[in-house]
C-alpha cells in the first residue's frame, strides 16, 4: 500500500463535500456512505471471509489475523484504486492486489490466503451491504427521534383546530394533532419497513458464477473430510462474522435485496417529504401556521435581509425529489443476464449511495426540524375564521339533509356559501335570509354549528389512535 | 343511469384492446383492471360504506340493501361518465349523482343514504384497494404456477452443468438446476413480498379531509348514544365490508400503501424478467440451451419464415421494462402536500392500474414459459467444450496455488490460457508443455481436472436449498 | 376481415374511457391515439408502403390502390387481434392476415402485394410515428391557443404588482404581468422544441434486419433496371406518401427519435405544470389572486357545498407527474440490442401513447384554463401590504449600503425587519426610530421607497421582452 | 478565506473518487464537474457580474478587477463552505460571506461590489450552466472520436457480412459496415442535438424574484441615465463576460434548459450504449464476432485466469443505465413553484452533475472502445453458416411468391426450415426434395441465393448514405 494520496495531487482537488447536496452535508450518513467507508467495508468483506475460511479450518488462524489486521482503509489511495478499478470494471481486482501486496510486506506466508476462492462481485455485494447496514442503521435512530418529536406535537396539539386543504383550498377543520399524527404514522411504517429489511440484508457468498466452486476446490485441495456441506457452512460463517443475514441462494442476479432497500428508502425520505411539504405551506407568509426553528445562518437569503426561509424543509424535499428516480435504477438492476451482467451490476452502487446519503441526510435534517417546529395556534384560529365558516358547509348539508333531502341540502348550502362569497357576508348572516330555512335554527344553535372548532369530527380519538400504535411499536431506546 | 354507451356513440372506437401492450392482452389481470372492473369497484366501496352505516344504525337495513343491489357498473355509461369526471378531476363525483338517481328511481328514501358523510377519495382510494386485492389474487396464483414449474426445471437439472456467463464470457461451469432455482428463489421472494403486502392492504376512511367529520355528524344527527367510539366502530365495520384490512389513520395523504405496492410489482416483474432476459440470452441462435414452448402462430415472424422467436419472454420482459417507471410515480405521490393533493393523487390511478396490469401480464405469460420450458442438455454441453476447458482455470489455478504460490499460479493459467487461444489448442494440451507445470499433473488427473462437468462446486447443494426453502414457504393449494 | 367486434362479446366491458386519466376524457388526443386510430396508422401505413413500390413500378397501380381503399380500421375486430398479437408479441402479423384476406375477398391478386418485403417493425415504428404526427399536430394547435392567452394576460397586467415568492415566502414585488411572461416564454420554448421535432419525425423502413433486402429483393426479382439505387428511391416514396420525413438510416435500433419525443413531451408538460402549480397556488384560500374559470359542475366536491376547486390545473398538474417517468421508458429503450431487441421495442408502445395522450390533454385543458383565468389584483395589492412592507428590505439594503457599507446594510434591514415582526409594527414605523437612520430619510422619500408596488425593478421591460419574443416567433394562423 | 482544508480534518475521507463509478474515474469530465470545478464558477459568476456592472458603469473597474483576481477556487474550504450551505440550502450565501471577506482583505472598498444587487440563484445557475458548458464542450470533443473512428470502421466493413439478429435469433445478413453506421449515426444525432444545445446554453439573471430590481436599483442609486433599458443592458453584458446566450426571460423556474440538458445527455449515453450493448452481444463466447481492445489489466476477473471482459463495453452501459433516471429528476423539476421553489431547485445539482459526469465517461471510455475494436470477418462468416443457410427463408420466399402465391410460398418455406431443423440437413439439401419445388431450381442458382453474403440487399448504399451523412455533418477540426 503507498502512503496516503501520495500517487494523486489532485485529490483534494475532488472531494466529495456535499456543495451540491446540502441535505446530507455533515450528516452521519456522509461519512458512513463516503468512499473511504466504502473501501473499508471492502476490506472487511475481505478479512470476514478468510476469518470465515479459518474457522472451517481451511486457513491457518494467524493469516486471517493478520489478513483482518492489515485491512485498514486509510493506507491505500483511493484516487489511484478508482482509476485502476477502470480495468476490471470494479475495483476489488486492484484492491485485492493492494491487499495482497500489504499483507505480504509483513507474512508473505498469510498473502497466500487474501481473496482465496472468491471474486469480485462477494466482495463489493458484501460490502454494499455492509455500508447499508450501518448507515440504515444511523438512519433509524435518526426516524426514532423524528417519530418522537411528532408524536409530542400530535399529542400537545390533540385539539388544536386549523383549516383543513384539499386541492388548495379550505375545505373542513382538521387538527394541528392529526396533522402531525399522520406525518407519524408515515414515519412509523416507513421506518417499519426499513428495520424489517435491515434485519434480513444477506451477505453475498458464491464465487466466479454462485457455485462456490473455488471455495469447495480450496477445501476439497486441503482434504476437509467435510466438502458436501462445506458451502453451508462457509456461507453461515461468513454471514455471522459481518453480522449479516445468511442468504438461500447467492444473490449475484437475483438483486431482490437491492431493489427493496431503494424502495424502502424511497419510502423514508417519501414519509419525510410529505411532512417537509406541509411544513413549507404552513410557513407560507398569507399562512403562517407553522415556523421552523430559528438558528444562526438558518434560512438566510443572499438578497433580502427580511427573510428567514423554511431551509430544513427545502433540504429534505430537495432529498425526496432524487430518491425515487434513484432507487429505480436500483429496481430495473434485477434485469441482470447471465451469471454477473456486464454494466446493470455496475449501475447499481453510485444510486445505491446516493439512496443512502440522501435518505439518512433527510431523516437527520428531520430531526431538527420535529422537534423544533413551532405551531401557531392563533394564527390557525385566524385562518380558520378567513372565509366566515364557508368551511362548515359540509356540516349544515348534513344537519339540513333529512330535513329537506340531501341533493337539496347540498345545493341550498352551495346557494348560500356563493352569496356568502359574492356579498362578503358570514354564512351566519346568509343562513337566516333564506327562505327556507326560516326559522329552522335559532341563533345559539346555529352559532354553535358554524363554529369550525366545533367541528373537528374523530381528530381526536384518531390522533390517540395514532399514539396507541406509535407507543406499541416503538422500540425500547 | 342511461342505457349502456347510449350518449358515447363512439365508445367502440376506443376499447382498450392491449394493442399496444400485448402482454396483458387477454390475461386476468386485463378484466380485472378494467375500466368497467374499477367501475364496480367504485361502486362496491359505495355500496360497503352505506352497508357498515347500517350495522351501525345510522342506516336503515333496507336502504343499504336496496342500494347494494343497485350498485352495478354494467348499467352505466363509462365513458360519459369519464368526460363528466373532468370537473371535479375524479370520476366520483358524477358516480354519485348517477347511483343516487338510479336508486331514486326505484327508492326516493334509500336514495338519501348513498355515499352519507363520504368524501371522493374514501371511495376512490378503496376502489383502488379493491382492485388492487383481486388483481393481485390472480397474479399471486399464476405466480404460484411459475415457482411451482421452476421448482420441478430445478430438481430435474440439478445436476445438469452448463456453462456459467459473467459479463458476457464463459466464466466457470454452472448447472442449469442452479439457474432455475435462481429465477426460483426471486421469484418466491418477489411473492412473499407482495402477498404479505397484499393481507395489509387498507381500505380508506376519512372523510372530507381525515377527520371523519361528516360520519360523525350524521351519527350525532341519528342519536347514536356511542358517538365517541363512532368513528373506530366505521372504520372497522367498512374494512370488514369489504375484506380490507383496517388502516391506524385515514391515508388520504400518507401514500405508503400504494407506493409499495407500485414496489412490490416492480420486484415481480424484475423477478420475471430475470428470468426472461436469461431465457433470451440462452435461446440465441449460437447458443441454443433453451428453447420456448411452441404453440401454433407462437414467435411467428411478418418477414421470415425460419423463425420461432422468444416471444414469451420479449412480452415479459417488455412489461418489466415499464414498471418501475410506472412504481416511480407512486411512490412520488408520497409528496401529498395538504389533505388532498391537487394532481398528485390524480396521478396514481392510471400508473397504478398500468403496474397491476402489466405484472399480472407478465406473470400470466411466465406460467406458459416456465411450464413449457424446454432445455437441451447436450448443446449445454457442447457449449461447456466450446473453449477446450477455458472455464476451468480458475480451478486449475487453485490446485497450483499452494504449490506456487497463489499470484503465480494466476498468472501461469494466464498465460496458458493465451496460449490456448492464440494457437487454438485446449488447454489439456497446452499445459503439459508449460515448463513450470513438467510432470505435476498425470494425465488422468489432469483430464478429471479438465472436465467442465466436474467443476459444479455446490451447486448441487444449492439447488437442494432453494428447494427445500420453497417447500418450506409455498402455500398448500 | 369480421364483422365489428363479432367474436369480442366483452369489448364493450373494456372502452378506454379516461376514467382513470381524466385529463384526456374527450380530449382530441385521447381519439388521435386512441387502439382504433393505431389500427389505422398501421394500416395506413401498409398502403403507403404499396403506393410507394406501385409509383417505382414493382407492383401494379391497381393493387396499390385496392389495397388503400380495403385500409380501413373500422372493418377490424380490435379485441381479437390485440389478443392474436401476443403470439408474434406484436400486432403486425395478424394484422397482415387480415388485411390479406380482406383484400383477397375483393381481388385475390392485389393481396399479393400486402406488405411484400416488410417487417412488422417497419409498419409499427412508421404507424407510431405517425400517430405522434397527427397527434402532435392538435397538441401544437392547443398549445399556440394557451400561448395566446398567456400573452394577453402578460400585455394586460404588465404593471400590475402582486408578492413575489421564493421558497414559500414573500421575497420582494414582481407583476403578474411577468409572472404570465414567463408561463408563455416557458410554453413557447416547448412548443418550438416539439414543433422542429415534429418536422422532422421520420418513417420507418429497412425490411427485417434493416437492410431492405426484401424490398429489394422484389424489385429484382420484377428485374427492375435501377436496383441500384432502388433502396434510397424507395425510402423517398415512402416518407413522401406519408408526409414523413426521410431518415438517414433505418432506425429499428437507434431510438433517438422516439427518445427525443418523449423528452419533448415532459418539456410541454412540464411547461404546462409549472403554471398549473403557480395557480395552484394564488388560488389558495389565503392567497386568493387568481381564480381558474367557473364552469358547470367544475371543481365540484361530493363532500363540501362551498368549495369550487381549482379543477383544470389539478388536472394538468396530474399529466405532468406521469409524463416524465413514461419518457423515461423511451430514453431507456435507446439501449436496443441488435437489430431488433427483444422486449426494449415492445415496451416503447403503451408509454409512447401515454405521453401523447397526457400531454395533448394537458394542453386542452391549459387552453380553458389560460383562456379563463382570472387575476384579483386587489387581493395581490392586499397580499403586498400584508408584510408592511417587508418584502422591500432589500431595496432599502440596496439604499443604505452606499451609506454605511453592504455589510452593515444588510445586517440593519435583518434586525429592523426582526423588529417589525416581534412588534407587530410596519417597516416604515421601525426604521426612523433606529439610531443608524436617524435623520436619514424624509417622510416622503421613505414612504416612496418602502411602496412594494415601486419596486418591480426591469418587470414590465421584461415583459415587452417576453411579448416581442412571442410574436417574433408565433407562427401566423 | 482559509488556508485550504484547515478546518477540516476530514476532507482526505471523502474524496470523491470514482471508485463506486469507474466509467468516469480520471475522465476530462470528472475534473470539470468536481466540486472544486463547481466553486470555480460560481466565483467566475460572481467575478463576470461584478465586471458586467463595471462595463456598465456603476462599478469601478479596479474593484471589478480585484474581485476577478481573488474568485479562486483553491483558496476556500470546500468542505466546511459545504456544511455551512445547509443554512441557507444552497451555498452561494456562504460563499459570498467568504469572497467578501477575501476581496476586503486587500480591498475593502471593493469589498462593496460583490454580488451586488444579486441573489443566491443567478449565481448557482450560472456556475451550473457554465459547468455544463464546460463539460459538453470536452463531452462532444470525445463524440467527435467516437464518430470518426465508427465511420472509419463503417467504410472498412462496409462489405463484411454477418448474421443480422432480431428477437435473440439469427434473422437475415447484415453487413458489420452497416451495423457500425447506425452506431454512427446515433451519435451523430446525439452529438448534433447536445451541440445545438450547448450553443444556446443560458446565463441566469434575475435577482432576488427575476426582476432584477436590485440590479436596476443600484443603477438608479448610481444616477444612471439610462436606468430604464439598463437590465437589457446587464444581462447582455453579463453573458457576453461568460460566453454564454442570452435569456429571453430570467429563467428561475421556467426549467427548460435544464431539463432539455438532461434528455441531451440522456440520449448520448442511450447512443452509446446501444453500441456497448452490440458490443457485448458480439463478444459472448459463443458469437465472438467482436473483441475489446486489449491493455494491461484490461477485463481482468479476480477469480478467473481466462477472462478478458469486455470492460469498457460494461463501464458505457453502467452509465446509459443511470442518466436517463437521473435526467427525470431534471426534467420533473419543471414543476418549480412560485418565484423560487423550495427543494424543486435544490434537486437538481447533484442528478445533472452526475449526468455530465457519467455521460462524459462514457464518451471518454467509448473513444477507446471504437477505436480499438476489432472485428472477426472469419466468425461471422462461420456464424452465417451456422444455420445452413437458414437466415435466407425471406429471400426465398421472396422468389417463391410470384410463383406460387405470397402465403404459400411463406408457408413452403416455413416448412422446409423446420424440416432443416429437425433433421439437421442444411436447407440447401432439403430444397430439392419438396414436391413444390421439384425441378424449379438449378443447383447454381440455388447456391447463389443460399448464399447469404450475397443477401446484404442495400447495406452498402447504406453505409455510404450514412458516410455521406457523416462527411456533412462533421465539424472541421
Amino acid at each position: 500500500m503507498r502512503s496516503p494520496n501520495s500517487s494523486s495531487p489532485d485529490v483534494d482537488l475532488a472531494p466529495d463535500s456535499g456543495l451540491l447536496s446540502p441535505v446530507r452535508a455533515g450528516a452521519p450518513a456522509e461519512a458512513a456512505t463516503s468512499d473511504r467507508a466504502w473501501l473499508q467495508a471492502l476490506l472487511d468483506a475481505e478479512a470476514a471471509l478468510v476469518r470465515a475460511q479459518a474457522h472451517l479450518g481451511v486457513v491457518p488462524e494467524e493469516a486471517a489475523a493478520t489478513i483482518t489486521r492489515t485491512a485498514r482503509a486509510d493506507r491505500l489511495d483511493l484516487v489511484a484504486l478508482a482509476r485502476r478499478s477502470r480495468g476490471a470494471a470494479n475495483p476489488v481486482v486492484a484492491l485485492v492486489e493492494e491487499l495482497t501486496s500489504a499483507v505480504a510486506a509483513t507474512d508473505p506466508a498469510a498473502a497466500e490466503y487474501v481473496h482465496r476462492g472468491s471474486t469480485s462481485q462477494d466482495i463489493m455485494d458484501t460490502a454494499a451491504i455492509l455500508v447499508a447496514h450501518r448507515t440504515t442503521g444511523l438512519l433509524l435512530a435518526d426516524l426514532d427521534r423524528v417519530a418522537a418529536a411528532l408524536a409530542e406535537l400530535a399529542a400537545r396539539h390533540r385539539d388544536t383546530p386549523m383549516p383543513g386543504r384539499t386541492l388548495a383550498l379550505h375545505a373542513v377543520p382538521v387538527t394541528f394533532g392529526l396533522k402531525a399524527a399522520g406525518w407519524l404514522q408515515a414515519v412509523q411504517e416507513a421506518g417499519a419497513q426499513l428495520r424489517t429489511l435491515r434485519d434480513r440484508l444477506p451477505a453475498q457468498l458464491g464465487g466466479a458464477a454462485g457455485t462456490l466452486a473455488g471455495y469447495v476446490e480450496y477445501a476439497r485441495i486441503a482434504a476437509r473430510p467435510d466438502v458436501p456441506g462445506y458451502a453451508d457452512r462457509l456461507i453461515a460463517a461468513f454471514a455471522a462474522e459481518l453480522g449479516l443475514a445468511e442468504p438461500v441462494l447467492p444473490w449475484h442476479t437475483a438483486r431482490g435485496p437491492l431493489a427493496r432497500l431503494g424502495a424502502a428508502l424511497a419510502e423514508v425520505t417519501g414519509a419525510l417529504g410529505k411532512f417537509a411539504v406541509d411544513v413549507q405551506t404552513l410557513s407560507r407568509t398569507e399562512i403562517a401556521e407553522v415556523a421552523e426553528p430559528a438558528a444562526a445562518g438558518r434560512g438566510v437569503s443572499s438578497a433580502m435581509p427580511h427573510k428567514r426561509n423554511p431551509a430544513l424543509a427545502t433540504l429534505i424535499r430537495s432529498a425526496a425529489l432524487q430518491v425515487p428516480a434513484l432507487s429505480l435504477v436500483l429496481a430495473q438492476a434485477m434485469l441482470a443476464e447471465d451469471e454477473r451482467p456486464a454494466g446493470v451490476w455496475h449501475a447499481e452502487w453510485q444510486p445505491m449511495r446516493e439512496c443512502l446519503r440522501l435518505a439518512g441526510g433527510a431523516a437527520h435534517t428531520a430531526v431538527e426540524l420535529a422537534e423544533g417546529l413551532t405551531a401557531h395556534p392563533r394564527q390557525m384560529e385566524r385562518n380558520l375564521a378567513l372565509t366566515g365558516s364557508l368551511l362548515i358547509t359540509e356540516r349544515l348539508a348534513a344537519v339540513l339533509a333529512p330535513v329537506v333531502g340531501k341533493v337539496a341540502a347540498k345545493s341550498l348550502m352551495s346557494r348560500a356559501a356563493a352569496e356568502a362569497v359574492r356579498t362578503g357576508r358570514p354564512l351566519g348572516a346568509v343562513l337566516p335570509d333564506l327562505p327556507e330555512l326560516a326559522g329552522r335554527f335559532d341563533e345559539a344553535a346555529l352559532a354553535e354549528l358554524l363554529d369550525p372548532g366545533r367541528y373537528t369530527g374523530a381528530a381526536g380519538a384518531l390522533v390517540d389512535r395514532a399514539l396507541a400504535h406509535y407507543r406499541r411499536t416503538v422500540r425500547p431506546r
